[in-house]
């Protein structure tokens, strides 16, 4: 075993209840690049002491999940634009002493949007409005999408997100299609967070036949019912595995400065779910 | 490689220039008893900062080195009398939020005094003033003993430390002898830290032969010029390395609730100094 030495660089998360994926999938990918930095999550008992601990100790990196996204805007020096586009952080970066905070799902799905040549002029149905539909929908705005309607049962919530981007908005899908139908919902996540949503289509057949564009936010599983619908049907998908695996892409090149080939990131996001 | 794990309990150390040491024998130790734990070191660019990490994110434990002994005083909840006895830290323990101090020199200085059975009746000579003399001093006074002179050419700090515990003090080693000769200056050490005072040997060759026991905290090397010239004597040794060791053993027990075998200690010991 390689021991660990005074030398290492540390990177943390910051997380109500951690997974192991963001340790495995950084930890990996440090070992197979001969990286001199560990990974290790946290669950922190209070967000103000553990953030002045990263500016302290000095921890160079921070992944921040639920419920944490927003508490650590006011205790950052900067915001870049893809966290100020959607007010919410998912990765603080310590440059001597200089917080910055990003939202790598924004720039995954950013990335995402380009690397599938999903055109601007295509029309969206957008399905959720919580944080990360907040993400998809700035990332969307800002690649100069315009025909996206915003489908959610909470007229409040719904209506706020898509009058933020001008969008439309409508409760419910109906027999609405569109180029490309995203799901930002729970519906067909598994295990505890899920409820009765666990093998649930978030979009029925006629909308899948009509797209040309599935895209599932969903991650466990990332082969969703929508996933394996729009697969049956030859379109081109994109699965939530992907946004998992290139929103930590980002943040790892955010922490060290290398870029992983896709193959490593491949290979590092199969081990983390491993 | 055994990557690590989200459940992983984080210990640190606190230093303005941090060793190898204590990552190399925490991390041993770890790995060959099963413990779920990580040992990191790290230079504190904001020590106020960087305690209130440990409480925040949690951290079970750090140690403290210089010059951080003394500040860390006002930053935690409670003293451990092991601290409170030299008004000095080199550890401290988060249990549920709760930081409590101690000094695991204090505590390593005892105990051997005891497990080399050195008798309270003996007569001592002490040749240092500064944290660690403080930290011998303490223990000789907890332990009983009273024939102690404090040896040190600045009669200030020198004063201070005999008035302190009810010893005398002495400017220089001159003729005097003592059943016990403690060194704890950096005469003898090695490197960048001991100027022109390596290959000294803190005590003469006639001290040394009237001693019974000869005491070094000078740890590299651990082998001094004046530990080698009590071996050549036939005298009892307690060498720099021990206390190191014990010190950090004490550590190991006060973070995990695990005390290691004493050959445990003495592989960690070694692989920490290689």
């Amino acid at each position: 075993m390689p021991i660990l030495n005074k030398d290492m660089t540390l990177c943390i998360s910051l997380a109500a209840r951690p997974s192991n994926i963001g340790t495995r999938f950084h930890n990996y990918l440090y070992e197979q690049l001969g990286l001199n930095f560990v990974y290790k999550a946290f669950a922190p008992t209070d967000i103000v002491a553990a953030v002045a601990g990263i500016r302290g100790l000095p921890i160079r990196g921070a992944a921040v999940s639920m419920p944490y996204k927003e508490d650590v805007i006011a205790l950052v020096d900067r915001m870049d634009p893809s966290a100020a586009a959607i007010s919410s952080v998912n990765t603080i970066v310590n440059d001597d002493g200089v917080l910055t905070a990003y939202n790598t799902d924004y720039l995954a799905i950013a990335r995402l949007l380009r690397d599938h040549a999903v055109q601007a002029d295509y029309s969206v149905l957008l399905r959720g409005s919580g944080g990360m539909a907040k993400a998809v929908a700035a990332a969307l705005r800002d690649a100069g999408f315009s025909a996206v309607s915003i489908v959610a049962r909470n007229e409040r919530t719904g209506r706020a997100l898509a009058d933020l981007y001008g969008f439309g908005w409508q409760p419910e899908v109906g027999s609405a299609t569109a180029d490309l139908i995203i799901n930002v919902t729970p519906l067909g996540m598994r295990g505890s967070l899920a409820g009765n949503e666990e093998n649930v289509q978030s979009f029925d057949d006629a909308a899948v036949s009509a797209a040309r564009v599935v895209f599932d936010v969903v991650a466990l599983p990332s082969e969703t019912p929508l996933i394996c619908a729009a697969r049956s049907a030859g379109k081109r998908v994109i699965a939530g595995a992907e946004v998992i695996a290139i929103q930590a892409e980002e943040q790892f090149v955010l922490y060290t400065g290398v870029r992983p080939s896709p193959e490593q990131v491949r290979a590092a996001a199969e081990f983390s779910r491993a």
